[in-house]
């Protein structure tokens, strides 16, 4: 079996729900936000890292196709994506931890071309991720959606409609981004999502010389917020200059297997989310070959029932 | 004269460049990130106050539509927007220091209802802003482009093919987001708009207790980015909970009118564009009034010759 370079433009996604493509994957998760810069591709990468350190297979589909800094923060801006030449099925690049990941990024010509694409094309694009893409077996997957409440992040929420588990909402704790909470709440109400609950990134920033603790945007607006619209808070996460190096050189990895302070509040999240999906994440999942045309049916394997 | 509340889905702007309907605008500035949620509403806020400050007629154009913050920081968000009875032309909301605004936050029915627009319709809301408000004369007008490079932005720089005079460029001092600039500055291009230059926005915080400057996402990243991509380096701007808490209260024309140390960092990146746009801000501009008909030509009264 040989591989060769992905055309997206090859075949299409067909209309209507993909929700049945993802069916070998238990826990499916979105990440969302009113506003872009929140760091939801951050909290996508880093939430998706925690559950592959507790050894669940993970992958992301990193829909942020305007700004796709998942690669970048998991070294894997050289990456390419191929496609398997049998099924024509785009396969994963795999990165650090095993983690599987699928973006938009992979398939630019050059990094620093704008991604001027009409919205027509985003949605195909991401249709055709969401249809041609051979996760394999997974535990979690992380679907990063492009910030706002627009063209983009619409089409994928509606494009995986009833296959979505939940929505992790990020936001900073500014009084300003209140609103664009309750904006992401109201989104994914309005898409059919349940909402995981809220993370709160740059809560703060703990001082190294003297330990203070400084709330630059402010103080607990996410938790404030979660409680007044009635939805989980998952944790918060502060700013460190450690982590920002480490996203900065693609090693966000090596940063959660480190014993920085900082790496306990992402743990908690991840926590937070097997508590509330621990059914999902035991269920067993049969995977599913429905390329596969047995001419033979041996011993003790099962033959696909389904159409 | 009596005021009417708008009705945006009214008359719909004509097709083509709408330039010509800024011909009152001495020097028109868009501001643009590749990516949302690195301060670039608050970047036009804060430059847009700035020059108010210093005596010039301000306007801003909040074309962020899925996350209009302006008003917010500018106090607004009680702000409705009403037309002329007579000329249909919307009448832009007047804030602090007299800055004149208009931003699709003042037609949404509820603040919490999230903007989900299709493209098209976004596309027509912008076009409508920019020809059917009635600015008056104005030295400076701030164009807050949305977040991105997508179908939003596209549509306004598009839109003012030929009318805009430079392109702010918001970042922020992390590496991820270098190619993100790198991506505005190649948007920027594309449409043709010069670039005025880079501004840093949250490039460190000084600490209130001990003094010292942490770069708690990286240090000079744009600085380091604008001299690669030779283009001008407009200042940064700090970390600051006092700006935060002015921001998040609506009073950002009251922090800039303080004393405070992070004000003189904005006033640098004001008094680098005046020095920059300085021929353009001299300039005389007859106001035009091409829906006046003069019955009757009173003494010293100029006679509009243009058809």
């Amino acid at each position: 079996m040989s591989n060769i370079k992905v055309n997206i433009r090859g075949g299409a996604a067909p209309p209507g729900s993909l929700a049945d493509y993802l069916k070998n994957v238990k826990l499916k998760l979105m990440t969302i936000s009113g506003k872009g810069g929140v760091g939801k591709s951050f909290v996508s990468a880093a939430v998706a890292l925690g559950f592959a350190l507790r050894g669940y297979r993970v992958g992301i589909l990193d829909g942020d196709i305007y700004g796709p800094t998942i690669p970048k923060m998991l070294g894997m801006s050289d990456a390419t994506l191929y496609a398997d030449s049998k099924t024509g099925k785009i396969i994963p690049a795999v990165g650090p931890l095993g983690v599987k990941v699928v973006s938009i990024d992979f398939m630019l010509p050059s990094e620093d071309t704008a991604v001027i694409w009409r919205g027509a094309l985003v949605t195909q694009a991401l249709r055709d991720f969401i249809s041609q893409v051979d996760w394999g077996a997974l535990d979690v997957l992380i679907v990063d959606l492009p910030p706002g409440t627009g063209d983009a992040p619409l089409t994928i929420a509606q494009s995986l409609q009833g296959g979505i588990d939940g929505s992790i909402i990020v936001t900073i704790p500014s009084e300003v981004s209140r609103r664009i909470v309750v904006k992401a709440i109201d989104f994914s109400r309005k898409v059919r999502v349940p909402i995981a609950g809220i993370v709160e990134n740059m809560c703060c920033f703990v001082c190294p010389d003297n330990g203070k603790i400084y709330y630059i945007l402010g103080e607990g607006a996410g938790r404030k917020i979660a409680e007044k619209m009635n939805v989980p808070f998952l944790g918060q996460i502060p700013m460190d200059p450690e982590l920002s190096k480490h996203l900065d050189g693609g090693r966000l990895h090596e940063f959660l297997s480190s014993n920085n302070a900082t790496t306990k509040y992402i743990e908690e999240i991840v926590g937070a989310l097997i508590s509330k999906y621990g059914e999902k994440l035991k269920q067993e999942i049969k995977e599913e070959r429905p390329k596969r045309v047995s001419l033979m049916k041996l011993p003790g394997e099962d033959e696909d029932q389904e159409s």
